[in-house]
């Protein structure tokens, strides 16, 4: 069987002038990055804008296992599917951090015969957004520590400096260090840290941002640390935020690639999914729904975390209104959360799925609040047996939810014409999208109405500190933002060791911070790693080039 | 007046495909990045290798001063009045570091009528070569660490680990700090620090690197630390250079642009010219000699560091042979070198010029040693007196140097066309390029050569340290390395306050480094910063960007 790796290497891509073309992409608009990437001019969005908007789709999957769900996969799939049936479809994905490349992660750019081309290029520099983020965001960082050696005039007071640094490699040398050390004419000693790249809320920005003035005023409103008298200090207050959106210039606009069918995809901007919205940028979706009927748009981990965020922060930011879900799982997952080791995934246990696939009725459950027809896309392994698949078939529609086979990987778009049909007919559904709470509620109420609603928690505890911020959040004016809660994704819960659909438990949030230029509050339950590192064999030490200058290894 | 921004966001630029194909680069070969840089894919130089080479002319200048001397626009200007005179010409600089821009220094693409443009993505992220080079160093870094953290198979000693890490930013709170705080698993604690990212020896490799294979055995050969039995540690060891290559594959490729005047140049590559070698890729000048019949090259800081550099390091390693040279002056500068301040620079002080111009006399002196013709570019101001103008006439003559009147920065190619002529004129004299030094001698005898024959030194003096360093890499198989000496640029000498043509004085090696990617030893004449820092009023704080999307206050 080949690798993903090598699928890709063997297929022939169109140049992607052609791609924009078929989309209707004026030429001057169209910025090319080698012969098969192109960044779209964001000011090709004022020409398009009054036409009527496609049909929006969201991606979303059941909790996370080791086993794999095939989330990006299957939007890449559906997408090609939509095509094979005639539809005019393009898809929107988050761009990968290189940084976990050289982890254990490998690419993330779909899989099989339904990948985004070319995907050595998407998995590394791409065309640089992430790169402009991390610069950005250390300028920032460096411009905050000169002001402290050049004698402080803000008054800020060291040890309340919350804006770190970043870089896109996992380090974990780097989470926690002493800075400024060697005496006077080398800056202020502190602690501080790094963390990766993507997990910048200049990323959380770049992806909410509607454009360059909407970027540099969130890049201004950007909350870098406290003074001595407790005032907050913004990167404006440093004058960082003209400079950082110069940096960021070229990364707003969103990346134009192809799948391995050919399809257009924006790949554009992966905030982190946990202390970020873990979607992909909203300029880049507004401007697929203007280009074609149907956009199929991927949001970060299961539906508890990336779906509910898109459908509360991104939907309600950009006025954007879904017509249909599509819920991501396997039967190898759903038996893991019934409890199955994953060395034993191979054999049938009917008993295990029943048990797992409360996980996917869960998931189910959460997305119907929204108002949102849902669909279950059974991303099938051949390990599947026909009794298994048939449960899984019941469990999604003693919930309401209608349910296709996907077999993207090994097909491509053929593989999805099922689900395609699926989705299509959930289309024409009546359709009554709302978010899940009012921004006006007290944010205590906010976090209570996901935790209960979402999560199935009963109640939710605050440590004291935790306490403490969220009312001084409100007393300075951020009460009526949205919240973005943190929280692992390993379960429904705030215990990544509860599978399946946790019930009877309280949720606690043990620090809440501010994301004021992305435009979110962070309530933090459990910790987060915002630094990974790397494993004991990384990917790094066989990834490798030939003398044609063909990428090896990864994956 | 028009700043330089002004002219170049007014300028209008020919298609990059336009210049690639006026040099007859076939569309397959041309990547591009927007409409107007492209990467020269490598590949093409196997088809065109068999062509004999054009003219290699190298500018250098005199002793920097404050008051600048225009080395970088003088190089565009020559190459754009070679075009004028209907010769095939192109030129190659580095590519500029994008952390100074936010500092005091502005950009380095030329100015006023000699630009390369387009400025301002040539000054920020231009085609993403610096980032590779970050990524490639950092992925290093964090394998090293990680290293440890697995267990230490190598037996790495944490406090002889000598490779850092790099950042594209001025941050001095960066420089000396302490990593892997935090607990067990978050890495071993040691001192370390962050190096500005066009200091790394990755960048210092990537210019000497003749290809991708090269490229990647040359990563292999760098020594990150030793043993706890004092064994020397090698990226090879990591198992980190294949990864390293992959990200690199790229940034090998030459960046294509165009003057103001639409002359191609590649911008490619920029390696500091005091810890390494200062001049841009050797790939990119090995096209440029195939494509036109004159190549212009600029070389970093004054002949005492670049040239001798390009003839002893460059030269030797890709076979150039330079036919003429060009040393960049300015009456102001040599003025200061005569002692006069800043603020009095627009005054006529012939007494000051003519102790200033012993400067240039010595760095006539220096070029000589080399066996090429040398024209003096009297890059001209509109404070110069006929008498002052005379004076360095005068001193360049005594020193058998013909010299030339320049006026690019106000007149492009058209104020160059008398340097131009002596230019062309000084290619038809016997021409015997040789380096100063072989090999094959002791490190010792390489460093008192260049320190006698360039620097006029009387002798050198060593630590003790340093001493048996030098004894420890030739014992280790290293002594046949050419030497490359990191000193002030401010002087001849290695005492920055030594103004003109310093005598009756001794250098003092305080320190040897090992580049052994690179391929070159690094005796260590004073302390180099590596580092940079912001001002206090860093020129960031008024860099901007307006509705446009156009960048403003980028100088």
């Amino acid at each position: 069987m080949l690798s993903d790796i090598q699928i890709a290497q063997q297929a022939e891509l169109k140049p992607i002038g052609e791609i924009a073309e078929k989309l209707g992409i004026p030429g001057k608009y169209v910025i090319p990055y080698g012969h098969t990437k192109a960044k779209i001019d964001l000011k090709y969005y004022s020409e398009i804008k009054d036409r009527p908007d496609g049909k929006l789709i969201l991606v979303t999957a059941t909790t996370p296992t080791p086993a794999g769900e095939g989330k990006t996969t299957t939007t890449i799939g559906l997408t090609q599917a939509l095509v094979k049936l005639g539809k005019k479809a393009m898809l929107c994905l988050r761009e990968p951090s290189l940084g976990p490349c050289f982890g254990v992660k490998g690419g993330a750019a779909g899989g099989g015969y339904s990948q985004v081309l070319p995907m050595e290029d998407i998995n590394l520099h791409f065309t640089g957004d992430i790169h402009a983020v991390s610069t950005a965001h250390n300028l920032l960082a460096a411009m905050l520590d000169n002001h402290l050696q050049q004698g402080n005039e803000l008054g800020i007071d060291p040890r309340r400096i919350t804006f770190r640094r970043v870089v896109d490699m996992n380090d974990r040398a780097l989470r926690n260090i002493v800075i400024g050390l060697g005496g006077k004419a080398h800056g202020i000693p502190r602690e501080s840290g790094f963390d990766i790249s993507v997990s910048s809320e200049i990323m959380a920005i770049l992806c909410l941002a509607t454009d360059l003035q909407d970027l540099k005023e969130r890049l201004g409103n950007i909350v870098v640390g406290y003074t001595w008298t407790g005032e907050k200090v913004t990167a404006r207050d440093l004058k960082a935020h003209g400079a950082m959106a110069a940096l960021l210039k070229d990364a707003i606009n969103p990346n134009l690639v192809q799948t391995i069918e050919h399809v257009p995809a924006f790949v554009h901007g992966g905030p982190f999914a946990n202390i970020a919205h873990g979607t992909n940028s909203i300029v880049a979706t507004k401007m697929a729904l203007k280009l074609t009927d149907y956009t199929v748009v991927e949001a970060g981990f299961a539906a508890d975390l990336g779906a509910e965020k898109f459908m509360d922060i991104v939907c309600r930011k950009a006025g954007f209104s879904p017509s249909a879900v599509v819920l991501v799982t396997t039967v190898r997952a759903l038996k893991m959360h019934g409890g199955v080791p994953k060395d034993e995934l191979g054999k049938e246990n009917l008993e295990a799925l029943e048990k797992g696939a409360e996980n996917l009725e869960a998931h189910i459950d959460i997305l119907k609040k929204f108002g949102v027809p849902v669909v279950v896309a059974l991303n099938r392994f051949t390990t599947d047996t026909d009794a298994e698949i048939q449960k899984v078939h019941e469990a999604a529609r003693r919930h309401g939810a209608t349910i296709a086979l996907s077999e993207v990987w090994a097909k491509g778009g053929e593989g999805g014409i099922e689900l395609a049909k699926a989705v299509l007919e959930a289309l024409d559904k009546p359709c009554g999208y709302r978010p899940l709470y009012e921004l006006e509620l007290p944010l205590r109420e906010k976090i209570e109405t996901i935790a209960r609603e979402v999560y199935g928690a009963d109640g939710v505890d605050y440590t004291p500190a935790a306490e403490s911020t969220l009312k001084e959040l409100e007393a300075n004016g951020y009460g009526n933002l949205p919240v973005c809660m943190a929280k692992t994704q390993m379960s429904i819960s705030d215990d990544p060791a509860k599978k399946g659909r946790p019930k009877g438990y309280r949720i606690t949030v043990r620090e809440v911070r501010l994301s004021a230029g992305a435009g979110f509050i962070v309530p933090i339950c459990g910790s987060i790693m915002t630094m990974p590192g790397l494993p004991k064999k990384p990917a790094a030490e066989i990834i490798d080039i030939d003398e044609n200058g063909n990428i090896l290894n990864l994956f």
